[in-house]
């Protein structure tokens, strides 16, 4: 089973309640506990056919964490959260692994205060998977640990491997370190002195990556602190948002440019579903002893969907359990 | 006169000396000395018409500084480089400024070497003007300084905020620092503490601005560390030739999108020209004692005249002594 939080997000409980009903219908044997209003989320599911509904079960949560609480402090006091019952059904082993459309730092603070972390690991990371040009490249962290220090790079760089080997499948994954230029000497402190990590083999790690490298898949994995991670991630949808609302205004003005754009839309339909978080699903919260699926704030359910594939492979493929195994026993390859 | 560093840059010295005839050709004021190899530079000028060829002026250098060579080191020991002699120029006041297409860590380290900062200013600081939609946003620092402290941002936002009025033409510009979120409990020490620089409320603080936000144009200044800039710049422009990629290949796999873009070609010249950094011209260098811009280093002779008009109008509009005014005497406003 796994445990949706339901109140998470700007379209929740409706969408994050569609998307647990998409996710059912298209796994069989897929169990979801919806976590949250019972009085809100009952009437949402009168619809659903038997065999799904059967499958979805009610734990109710007297109170949510909103987008703007801050994070620690809202998941400390809100015990009774929606988001804190979720962490803890993964906790107890009730639920294998949950998802959530909330707060990054919600989810987070959550993650570490109840489902606690992976042993030996310091701080979790959060990774998402980024469309590049001919791959798959996940960018790792975007927000979980604002300012880090050597060793949390290096372990996000651990974590991000076992991802990229056992959920989407790439032999070997390459890594690079996130800096203002590919030479040694680019990068401050911070950059260098985590590179000393790399230095056993162990893990395909390539150097320095510049920022230019990511679109075309520079590294299969891509290493930075939190908040660069973060302003990227985010300046990526502002610049998606912003050239399809300057696209359509100038197709607005011009009739050539209308005509052209009819024969158009089937190629723009495929760019766009490449670069589509919703086709690519949730963002693993990486460090933590459970399968913790971050899905985007404006999640619909065809996202929430998909963040709970993730999480669905990430159990069964038992990632959690390999980064543990992997930073136990030191990485075996092959 | 302004100093044209004739050797940087991947286009040199076949562009940055058609840039500068183009750029003479276009201001009939305009002298330019060229510094660089005079050998090299002497037979790429015969066939420039008298009344240009008479106003640019060739400055021989012996030796050049690689867009590979460690910098800080390269400066120190190339004390005949053809960016030291540029750099010279402006200190004794030859030229009243210069341009160049090297190394950004090279323009750097013989900006601060050579030319000196403006007394106060702690650390120089690349700003970049970004398009954003309906508006040029500047984006500082995007190199100069990799790691920053709270008052080097805020001299930053000092600087830019001079660049914005004086030389964009922008009453007021709203300046934002770059976080990982909108809310005041977002960002690191260093944005935190940054913040309080602020308080006195001589600059239009609007807070803090998210990466989403840069497309928008959330802020005319938009402030961060040089590692963060850098690697968002590269990454717009890695973005772009990605893009530009994957558009080419799938117009060239389909027959409808192929005719579909016939009609679309006016439309992406117009919306590839807001975004293209040659039609916005050089970076300057701001924080240094003189007018020192720097140009892509990709720049082909188009750009590298867009470098020239932009050091023309700094040195006209006097960039440099109004940073050291407000800087001395507290920001005045209106």
């Amino acid at each position: 089973m796994l445990a949706l939080e339901a109140m998470g997000g700007d379209n929740a409980p409706g969408e994050t309640c569609a998307g647990a009903i998409m996710a059912c219908e298209k796994f069989t044997d897929l169990e979801i506990a919806l976590v949250g209003d019972s009085e809100a989320i009952a009437p949402l599911l009168v619809n659903t056919c038997a065999p799904v509904r059967k499958r979805l079960h009610l734990v109710h949560a007297e109170e949510k964490i909103a987008m703007d609480e801050p994070p620690a402090v809202a998941v400390r006091k809100k015990r009774g959260s929606s988001l804190r019952i979720a962490m803890q059904m993964v906790r107890s082993g009730e639920a294998q692994g949950c998802v959530s459309a909330g707060s990054t730092g919600a989810i987070v603070a959550a993650g570490v205060l109840v489902v606690g972390r992976i042993p030996g690991i310091e701080r979790p990371g959060l990774g998402v998977p980024l469309p590049a040009v001919n791959r798959i490249s996940m960018l790792i962290d975007i927000g979980a640990t604002v300012r880090c220090k050597p060793l949390n790079l290096f372990q996000f760089a651990l974590m991000g491997d076992v991802y990229m080997r056992k959920i989407i499948g790439v032999d070997s994954p390459s890594i690079g370190l996130l800096s203002n230029g590919q030479e040694e000497a680019k990068g401050d402190e911070l950059i260098i002195e985590a590179r000393e990590y790399f230095k056993n083999g162990r893990l395909n790690f390539i150097g320095n990556v510049e920022g230019g490298g990511i679109p075309f898949g520079a590294a299969d994995v891509v290493v930075c602190e939190g908040l660069t991670g973060n302003i990227l991630l985010k300046f990526i949808e502002g610049t998606g948002e912003a050239i399809y609302s300057l696209i359509r205004e100038e197709i607005d003005r011009r009739f050539l440019a209308k005509m052209g754009m009819v024969f158009m839309v089937p190629m723009l339909k495929d760019l766009w579903a490449r670069f589509n978080y919703e086709e690519t699903g949730g963002t693993p919260l990486l460090g933590v002893n459970g399968a913790v699926i971050k899905a985007h704030g404006r999640s619909r359910a065809r996202a929430i969907c998909g963040a709970i594939r993730v999480a669905r492979e990430f159990v069964n493929k038992r990632g959690v359990q390999t980064i543990a195994e992997e930073l136990a026993e030191g990485v075996k390859r092959g």
